[in-house]
């Protein structure tokens, strides 16, 4: 059987493949790469459609990559898929607590999911990047913390998927008056969360 | 904001919406299970019409389940995804090789992807179930190694998702005489291939 075996050549004839089937677009150069990433992840063009990234979230991305910084991840999978290598070229670090056992422990305690005691948690950590790709309930509890001044991350990547508050979730985000990507309506999850992060993060750092 | 935060409420009323909305279907209990489940963790009900599951694989799955047994995923993505309490539950175990230093160096001594490396290796290992939600070099590697007698899994998960070979390497797996859930053309992904390896566990384990 003969099959490409060189990853970038894989991955360089997908994004040209990607480009030439999704039609028409008015993104920028830093939205498309982002657009991109996410079909890439999924094959599905619908998301070509439902990305939403707000005007000055990119420059955000870029402000906070000059520094050490923090991104906090929903669930660990969404972590798994954050390429480490350019985090650490960027000095960046990414934080999940949904499995500690601390955070179970509050959950219990409150009747809450495990993703929103991990998200108070992670409140106390000078978090830049809040990424959710799967629960609508850590989303929610982030809003409330915001709106009540325990929280003000620099940018927020709004992806949780499903049936039961994941739309509702990435509605409003307008109102926070911080930088958001967000996919509208059910779409999203943790592989579209990572694509995200990477997408910009490829922006401003060497692959390899 | 008023939202449901109890996790089980959430997944059982997600999976009412999901079998409401799909419409008419031929498919058993346990073949729905999967199906619902890769339309949960995806919010596309395309799912419903791609995946195609082997007559033998859920029979293969629970054979699998009454032993100890081996797991390989292509990505640790794809392994965080999987339930490791159902899993430990089952006495089974998950690996993933991509990020060791071994197969970094062997992949770049032989100009293969670390996928591929990563296959080989497992090879060694006695893996019951091959499941890839990303990799198509894997799969076809996989495929290679089974036919010159060297791999012989009880069970394929076969679901990489991408647009060069991803779609090919999914082909032809009835040839092998294995048991095997895949899912056609491009779609797939790490999210779904552990939500069917989760679907196929809660059907022999309870949830918690």
């Amino acid at each position: 059987m003969e099959y490409i075996k060189n990853p970038m050549e894989i991955e360089n004839t997908s994004m040209k493949i990607i480009e030439s089937e999704m039609g028409d677009h008015n993104f920028t150069k830093e939205e498309l790469s982002i657009i991109k990433r996410t079909i890439h992840t999924t094959a599905d063009f619908e998301y070509k459609n439902l990305v939403e990234i707000s005007k000055d979230a990119i420059e955000a991305s870029k402000e906070i990559f000059k520094k050490p910084f923090t991104i906090y991840t929903d669930t660990n999978m969404a972590l798994s898929g954050i390429n480490k290598m350019a985090l650490s070229k960027l000095n960046g670090k990414a934080i999940c607590y949904v499995n500690l056992e601390e955070v179970h422990k509050e959950a219990k305690e409150k009747s809450i999911t495990r993703s929103m005691a991990a998200v108070e948690k992670a409140c106390n950590d000078n978090v830049d990047i809040f990424v959710f790709g799967n629960a609508p309930t850590a989303l929610f509890k982030l809003k409330e913390l915001i709106k009540s001044g325990k929280a003000n991350p620099k940018l927020i990547i709004a992806v949780p998927v499903g049936f039961v508050g994941a739309a509702e979730s990435k509605e409003n985000l307008e109102e926070l008056n911080i930088p958001y990507i967000r996919v509208k309506g059910r779409k999203g999850g943790s592989t579209v969360a990572a694509a995200i992060v990477n997408a910009l993060m490829y922006n401003v750092v060497e692959r390899s």
